[in-house]
Order: C-alpha cells, then sequence, then structure tokens
C-alpha cells in the first residue's frame, strides 16, 4: 500500500484542525508545548517507516506508558497479574474513585490511574531498579538508546497529583499497594513522564503487532496470547471514556496520553503513532483521533 | 479452511463441560430446556455452511434480539439514535440503574437493558406495528420465513419483569421513553421471546460480517460504517461484564442472551452461532464461550 | 405561653415571602393552588388551640401521611416494620434509587419514597381494606370526620409518578413487596392525597407530642417507646435532604409534604401544622419553614 | 433526681455486657487497651458531678474531638464555615469517598472523617499554632491542665491512615484543602489523638448543654444558635452509620469515637460521658451506648 502518498492526503486534510482543542495545562511542562505540533509514522511489521511532520521531536508519552508497564508485569508474572487488577472496560472517567470503592480496591483495568498505580507496584516488588528495568525496556522494543524521563515532569506530576496521591492511598487501604505509596508514586510518575518521538513510539509497540515477537529478532516479549489481550483491552480501555468512539471511528486497538500522543496497531501489520498536543474533551488528541480516523478509511484496515 | 474438521475436534474437547453452569431459571419457561443441548453453525460470506449438533432445535435469543433492534433502528435513523443513547462499554452490571441516574437517563450503550428500551421506544415511534416489521426484519436477515415471537416467554417475562419495569419507568421520568410504558415493555419483551435455530443466527448476522449487506442480494442493511459500529458496540459490549474477557478469549465481536445463544463474526469472512444453555457466572454461554475461544485458537480467526 | 400574639408576630414578619419560591407543579391538581395561601394552627396537649389564615382550608397533606402510614403499620407490626425498611438518615435525595440498589432493596427509612412503599405493601398484608383503615385512623387522630382522599389528585400521582412506579418495581425485584406492584401504588397514591386542613394537621400529631397517646382520651396510638422512635425519625428524615437545617433552624421533629404544608412537634408541649404552598428548593414550604423557624425564636421552645 | 443511683443501677444493668464487642484494633496503641474498663460520668450545668467506675483514667477520644475543632472553627468564622461543608446527614458509612466525589468535595457534614479534615484546613488558615490552640481550647472548656496528645498514636495514625491520606488528597484535587496535606494530616491525627477522662469529658461538653455559655462563668464559647446548630448535628451524625438508632434509643445529641468514649448532653441540663472500648459492628461503644439508653430511661430525660 502506498502509505507515503496517504499520510500526505491525511496531513492534508487535517492541517485546518490541528490546534483545535486545548493542550493538557494542568503542569507546567505540559501546557507549554506548541499546540501546532503534528507528527505521524507508521512502522510495518517488515520494519519500513513511513513518517511525516514532527516525527522526531520529543514528547510526554503520558498514559501511553501504562502498556509499556503492563507488559513489563504479564511477561514477568504472567496470569497472576489479574489476581490484582481487572480486565473489564470502566463505565466511568479515568480516575474515578466510586467503582473502586465498589469493587473493594480492585481497578477495573489496568488503563485508568488505580490500574495502573497497582501495576507499578507489582514493577516494584519485581525489580530492585524499577526505573532502570522500565526505561531499558522501552529502549529494548523501541530499538532506541536516547528514551529517558523527564525528571520536570516527573517532580511537577508528583507536586500537583492530588488523585493519583488519593487513589494509591485509598488502594493501600484496601490492601492492593503492598510498597511504600510514595516510591509507588514515584515509580508511576516517573514513567509517565518518558518522553519519546513518534518513530520510537511506532516501532515500539510492535510487538504487539506481530504477536509478542519483536519483528525481524529472536526476541520474544510475550507470548501470542498476552499480546491479544493486551490488543483486547487497548480497544475497550484505551482512549479513556471515548474508547467506544475510538474502536468504531479508528478500528483499530490504542492507547492515548494528555501529552497528545496516540499509537495503535493493525494486528498483523503496522504500528502508527500521531501527535498532536491539543485535546478533545474526552482528552485524547483531536487531530490525533482523526488522523488515525483517517488512515483507516483510506487504508480500509479496521478490525471491524 | 476445514471448518467441518474443526468443528468436531470442537465438540469432542467441548463435551465433557456441556451441562457445567445453570440454565437461566427466573422463568418457567427458560427453566425448562435441557442443559445438554449443543449446537454450533458457521455460515461465511460465500454462504457456505457448516453445523454441528443441535442446530436446527429453535431456542429464545433473549438479548440477541438487541442486535437486531439497534440494527433497525439505525437503518431508519442513522446517527440520531445516538441522541438518546450512548456508545460507550458499561462498568456495571447488565441493568444496573446506578451509572443511569448518574447520567441522567441515558444509558451508556444499547446493550445493556435500559439502552434497548430506549431502542424499542425509538422503534415504535417510527413504525405502526413494531411487532410486524422487526419479525419481518429478522426473516429477511436469516431467510427465514418461520421465525416467530414465543407469545408464552414474552408473557411470562412480562410478569416477571420488575427491573425492567423499574428502568423503563426510570427512563420515562427522565423524558427518554416517548411512548406508553406498558407499550414499550411489551415490544421489548416480544422481541426478546423470539425464536431461532442456530442455523438462522448464523446466517442472520452476515450483513455484519460483509460491511452492511446481505452476502449475495442487492440488499444493504447499513452502510459500512453502520455496520462497523456495531461490530465495535459488541465487541466491547455485547456479553455483559465479561466483555472484556471475551474480546481477549474470542477475538470476535459477539452478542450473548440467556436463552443459551451467542453469536459473533469475523468480519469479511463468516457469522457464527453456538447454543449451550447452561450459563457462566457473568450469564453467558458457558460451553458456548468455550467453543468460540476453540473457534478462534483452531483457525487463527481472532481480529486481534 | 401567649401563642396568639406569637402567631400574630410570626405572621407579621413572614408576609413578606408568603409566595416566594414555587408551587409543586409536576401534576395540575397541585399546580393550581394559589401561592398567597397561608395558614398556622397550633395545638397544645392540653387541647387548647392557636391559630391564624388559611387554617380551615384542605389542602393535600402529600408525603405528611407518611408519619400516618409508618405509625399504622408500628402500631400493628411492632418492631417487625424494621426488618423491611431501615432506620438511618438517607444522604440523598429523597427518591433516589442508587442507595436502594446499594443496599439491596432496603430502603434507608421510611420517609423516603422507597421506604413510604413498602410501609404501605405492609399495610395492604395487614388490612382487607387499607384505604377504609386509613382513613379511619386519620379521622380518629385528627378527631375530624372529614377527611378524604382527593381521587383526582391521586388518579393524577399515577399517571405521572413515573420515579414511584420505577421504585416500587425495583423494591418487588428485590423481594420487598410483597402485593401487587399496581395495589401498592395505588393505596400509596391514596394515601398521599389526603386533604386537610392545618387544624386537623396540628391535632392529629398530638399523640407524638404526647408519648403515643391521643390527649384527654384513654386511646393509645403507640407505646411511649414507639412515639419517640417516629419522633427521632422525623428530627433527622422528615424535610428530605434539608433535615439537618431544619433540626438546627427549627429544632422540631417535623414532617413536611410538597403541597406545603409542614406538621412539627414539640414533646410533652404542643403540635403546630403551617401550610404555604410555595417550596424552596429542597421541596418544603418556604414561608412554613420560616414560620416553624420564628415559632421556636420566639417561644425558645427547641429541643436543642 | 438521684444520678448516683441511677449509674449504680446501670452500672450493675451493664456489668454482664461489658467487653463484648471489639475494641479497635487498627492501631497498637488503641488494640492494647484493656476491654474491661468502664467509666462514666455526669456533669449538671450547675457543675454538679456523679461518677461511677474508670472516670479518672486518660483514654483517645478520637472522634469526639471533631466536635471541638468543630466549635473552635464556628467560633472565629461563623457562618461561612459553611461554604466549604455542609449540614446534613450522611447516609454512607463514614469515610465514604462515593459521596465525596458526587458531591464534587464538598462533605456533607463536618462529622465525616472528610468533613473534619476540611475544619481542620480551616483551623490551619486560622491560626499560627494550630497545635497549641486545640489543646488551649480543649483545656479551657474542661477545666484541665493535663490534656495532651498522644504522640504515640498520632504517629500510628498517620502510618495506617491511608484513607484519611486519599480523602484529603481526593478534596485537595476539589479545591476544598487550602494547606499542605501532610500539615492538615498531621494536625487531624494530632486532635483526634488527645486523651482525656471521662470526668474531662463530660465537662467539656457543657458550653453545648448551657446554649454556648461555659456554665458559671462569663465565658461564651458559641452564641446560642450556633451551639443548638452543632447539638442539631451532633444528633443526626454523630454516630456514624447507627444516628438514626443513637437518636431514638438515647434520645440525646452526641458524638462517639473508636476509643469507646461517646459524650452526649440534655440541652439546659447537662452533659454525660462514658468509655468502654469494645465497639459495636457500627463503630460505637458497645457498653457505653446501652448505658446512655439506660440513663435516659430511668432519668425520662431524652428530647424526644
Amino acid at each position: 500500500m502506498n502509505f507515503k502518498s496517504i499520510l500526505e492526503e491525511i496531513h492534508k486534510e487535517i492541517k485546518p484542525i490541528i490546534g483545535e482543542g486545548k493542550v493538557a495545562d494542568y503542569i507546567p511542562a505540559l501546557a507549554k508545548v506548541s499546540d501546532t505540533k503534528f507528527g505521524i509514522s507508521v512502522n510495518t511489521v517488515d520494519d519500513d517507516i513511513y513518517v511525516l511532520g514532527d516525527v522526531s521531536e520529543k514528547f510526554s508519552i503520558q498514559s501511553i506508558s501504562k502498556v509499556y508497564s503492563l507488559t513489563l508485569a504479564i511477561s514477568k508474572l504472567g496470569e497472576r497479574v489479574w489476581e490484582r487488577v481487572g480486565r473489564e472496560p470502566s463505565g466511568n472517567a479515568f480516575n474515578s474513585l466510586v467503582q473502586l470503592e465498589y469493587e473493594n480496591g480492585i481497578p477495573r483495568n489496568p488503563f485508568i490511574n488505580a490500574g495502573a498505580l497497582v501495576i507499578t507496584d507489582i514493577l516494584i516488588s519485581l525489580f530492585d531498579d524499577p526505573y532502570k528495568e522500565i526505561l531499558d525496556f522501552v529502549k529494548l522494543i523501541s530499538g532506541s538508546d536516547t528514551i529517558s524521563y523527564d525528571l520536570e515532569v516527573a517532580q511537577s506530576e508528583r507536586e500537583n497529583g492530588y488523585r493519583n496521591v488519593a487513589l494509591v492511598n485509598f488502594l493501600k487501604s484496601h490492601g492492593n499497594i503492598k510498597n511504600d505509596v510514595e516510591k509507588v508514586l514515584d515509580v508511576y510518575f516517573h514513567h509517565c513522564s518518558i518522553t519519546m518521538t513518534c518513530k520510537e513510539l511506532s516501532k515500539s509497540f510492535l510487538y504487539l503487532s506481530n504477536h509478542g515477537l519483536i519483528p525481524n529478532s529472536e526476541k520474544r516479549i510475550l507470548s501470542k496470547s498476552q499480546a491479544k489481550r493486551i490488543n483486547a483491552l487497548m480497544l475497550s480501555c484505551g482512549t479513556y471514556d471515548e474508547a467506544g468512539d475510538f474502536a468504531y471511528l479508528v478500528g483499530m486497538p490504542g492507547k492515548s496520553g494528555v501529552g497528545g500522543g496516540i499509537v495503535a496497531i493493525i494486528p498483523g501489520e503496522l504500528g502508527i503513532a500521531v501527535w498532536s498536543p491539543a485535546l478533545n474533551k474526552k482528552g485524547n488528541s483531536l487531530a490525533g483521533t482523526k488522523a488515525l480516523e483517517l488512515f483507516t478509511s483510506k487504508t480500509g484496515m479496521s478490525i471491524f
């Protein structure tokens, strides 16, 4: 398929709405990002890459990191992960406490904040140096040595993240956090602060397109079945309270972050990353969502 | 693919667990169905059909009918349907009132009972004789003239369906039911009472596999985009509070009913119906779910 | 105490705000009542009576009837009433379904609609002719033979009372309604439709001021302990989601209705009824609440 | 009234159930208290005192301190306190997060933990040294110089109080905490850790019996109206989710703590404190509640 010309078509159509929406401004480090940025990168499982726009600029991946931390936890613990976090879509906003109270401290899934905090706690129990393990893992799957934490963002999140502090203490009160809450928050805010480029992101998700295996390597990250599980979770829970519309409009399993990035995959085919910092009302990149929708329309590549 | 031998393999493996679980017993007409029944039917978009077991016996399709009523509503009203019902997964049990109160009478999606009642109300406003229109529609897509309501079941549901009566009155108090509540309940319980065979069911879902078009005909039921929408909804909301696991284990958009039936599709490929009346704790056919899981494992046909 | 001059002072101060607020308009029969009406009646346990304004005009007592039905149920069943309804204040609006779902169909207390429906169900099980028994009871305690149902109001409530229909069906689905739901609704809407005058109302509550005994008679309605229970419940749950403020500002156990009536008592001393149809935002008579507040300020008669 | 012999009667009747229930054991410092302790102290507004049992032993007052902190806040800020905390009974358990989310961070009342944390935040804004101010205030109203914090308890609460940490961060995320969360928690856990004797407690509540004025002094703590407000709040919210039963069975405004203490008042008459560490299922002293019930039965002193 001629991805090059498709990306150009998308860019032409998307141009007028780049900047529509609102850049996340709950911390200064995110608020200062220009809302005119736009990048899109397609990486096939054969490792062809097609890019357009600001694809080499690092940005804050935020909640996209929840896919990495979940993968790492599953790769070590397998099914035992599900003893502490659910696998079902969540009907409420992404950091609601209500459901959590109702369900006795077991988060609905690993992509709501509560679930990601539990996964982070699991990683802390597994690794002596979770900071290094997480970074090494992302370096491995993205094939890039320049992945790093943005310490200013991590620090700023900690200082303003009262709801997450509430969540982790609430989970602790239910016995579903085993480590020190400050440690959990610190590792959590660190992995959310990772900065990456569109090119790194699209490549880093190929193990999910490729049934658990990094393409063109002997390196297995997950079993085929585990990769399928994560793709299913991304489809129904990957884009906050807009997952239903995203599944329909885009038709790809994907994960978004408030930094304006979205990564999605077509099983067996490709990974695709898009970045545009201005968000729609549900907290997903406005132009990014539209770009992915155009991509599946033009390529006919929806899973549905 | 050799579907015939695959169905035989599935049957062999599934045999020991047929009857495990519990037949729905909230009304006598459902409770009396034998838990030893098992049928499976695969219908390709080329209209090849592969069957095994009790595939010609009629059973109560129950919530599967929600796909038909939604299709009918969308085919007439298009996007305006979504003014009165949401498109997002629901985090709660399938007939919860809490979320409904929180969201001012707009059900999360058309596959929870509240949503299906609103869709039924829409159909009543659209048609002079909704009973006939629904039946005619199911006859059309299943290619069968013998589709009918089970009046004993419909009557029995009405007499015992206090939660649904509560739901429809609650929706009415929020202004989201336009017609007489008794009429809405009557049409709703009628379409849930439709009885069909596995063969009819698998065929009837082909318009969803075939992008809105009945295969081998000029008959368009939905636009390609509308069919995609329903498939996406089935994936994230089609099997009550087990949708996440179903998406992962089975990997097909599907819809279940408490009569023990499940229908699912592979876009562009096939429709598949399975029937086994004993249900698991989440209200889905226990052996049916397992059979579908084996089907995708053996064929490698998951959408993920 | 010179109640006569106190009532006159109250009236003078209250005059400017009579008509402020909003007459209940969810049914025509209530909406047509003039918002300029105002009556106040004080009845001591020695059976002295002091009145001012529209005290001989009948109006719809609405939720005030919940005190009568509860009294009747307790007088027959005693403590067994509490197996089916709670005794604790409710934190939500007066007809919320959320708490009910959370607490498995046991209403928090008998003064929220759900609780009153359960009490009504109890009365239907106790009496062959609950309509007559309820009316006879109110006649007895008010010393008036002219108490009657307003059939137009009862009928109109039934036709518009979708939330109450939802509630009773929801309760039935939880097994906490034993009789036919239509019968329960009919008796319920009937007792809410009772019309009384301020004079009748203030007299009718004297058994609660007088520790269970109708003053100047041998007639015991409740034990001393049962009367105390109802007074305690009225204090914490008698005025919808304004009970806390009412307890503080007025300092008397009392019960309000959307018809604009409020009845309150001082234990050992008196019953007082006030009527002014325009309601504040919490659904209580605006001028009526203020009048009662002035009454306790001027007499120093608060229980606190 | 012969309080001396009444206390003796109560003790005789209560003896068999002292120790029934369960001493709070969520922190070691509370768990180690003997469940055989029992003390009761009655202090009239004329400053007569009647005591029996372990009335001179200090124990942890815990939530009883919420009355002191609220009083201090109201005495300084008056009605403005109610801009940040509600005045209505709460239908849920005493530290629920659900209602708080539903009501956008405004706690229902100052006696649930969330409300007490907001009040603590107010005190921190008001005073340079809130620790000293709180202690000085309790010394003043109890007439005792030996009131102090139990630093072991305060420290232990902080280390185990995950739900309170969750609450305060959740409130902060809603903008209803102005100071540093750690400071708020520290002051909060300090005032909960205050230790007092029954004698000190019963005396310390006399300003609430005496309409805001410390008896036999010129010292006004609250206006008459403010004292009434707190009494009304104690009646409907002072004993967690048992307030309804407490109001009925005991019939006095009161406040309990998980240390096993309960203080209650009869307006215009007396303050009464009881201590027995073993708690009933709702978290109130089991023998203490019974003792107070007997007290009002025997004296006939209920407010109802």
